[in-house]
């Protein structure tokens, strides 16, 4: 088994992910969120796309089985494995500007958006390039009118996620900055490359 | 009144529309759909995004008070009027690979993909720029475990969806070229500036 490796509250990382590997994002203490970016290494204006990924998946709600796809109509990434069985891939990252929204009276912080930006910019890839995240372990309920609102996570200490590349890719992952997806608590994410 | 311009079946256009100035897009034949794209005039790399929405609305069912933001978390459109209060951002734009993946016994088409990147070529703008459109009159149920559907639209002949500019912008607007979005017959989709 490979070496896992920490990435500490609010901030995120980056790395080259080979097609026919596989990515362990695991949430070490629970109801913690990691957003998940995914850009095609070969050229990174294919990107992770919600829309494709709803449209060929038919589904909102993605799990063990589900791929996800790129803006190029691509799959990108296969589930292999999810303990969780609910993630979110309608919200986007956090960022300053939804800190100033959603948390006027909280010091603002640059949030998952900034933290990928500057996690991918040895990529060359900045925050305008950063589509709609995969939200691993994000907990959000879509209420029969359509609003949405975001609970805690369901995932309990050592749930996990396995992703397998289906193509070349560079991954940008974070443990995620805001409040409410993750229960106002700010926790590590864990992740492992086999 | 402002003259009404017709896109024809299985087509699109782009324009620009000033900040304050009102966009209606009318369903002249009833159950049709027009996808609908935005870009900041200012900064083309400032585009319409349907996570920011759902994020800022709180809902994935945009409608008349709702408005529609950008991947900057700035205001691009505010829905002033709407007969129809049934619209879909979740999917992407049909496209050939859409044509091959959901229709591989029929004709393969360019679909709003190609008719959006070929109409806003002018502005340099290509697919690979293209983001999930907000779709006019699409009729895109989810279901409680998160699965959807493309149903025909329950828009009738004259409905229409007014949104004003809240910034410059540059605006793309199709004819929807897919079999399921219109409930298998391809039809015109008229628009007026004022």
């Amino acid at each position: 088994m490979s070496e896992t490796t920490r990435i500490p509250p609010r901030s995120g990382t980056a790395f080259e992910l080979a097609k026919g590997r596989r990515l362990t994002v695991i949430d070490p203490e629970g109801v913690q969120v990691s957003d998940l970016l995914a850009f095609s290494r070969a050229d990174l204006r294919e990107v992770i796309s919600n829309g494709r990924t709803f449209d060929y998946e038919e589904t909102i709600r993605l799990g063990r089985g589900n791929r996800l796809w790129s803006n190029r109509s691509n799959p990108m990434l296969a589930i292999e494995e999810d303990s969780v069985g609910c993630h979110d891939f309608l919200l986007t990252p956090c960022s300053r500007a939804t800190f100033e929204h959603f948390y006027p009276d909280k010091p603002v912080h640059r949030g998952c958006l900034g933290n990928l930006a500057e996690a991918l910019s040895p990529w060359g890839i900045g925050e305008d390039d950063i589509p709609v995240a995969f939200n691993c372990f994000m907990n959000v309920p879509v209420a029969p009118d359509g609003s949405v609102r975001v609970d805690p996570p369901v995932s309990r200490p050592g749930d996990r996620i396995v992703l397998r590349a289906e193509m070349d890719l560079v991954i940008g992952l974070t443990a995620c900055s805001a409040y409410d997806s993750n229960g106002g608590s700010f926790k590590p994410i864990d992740y492992r490359i086999d």
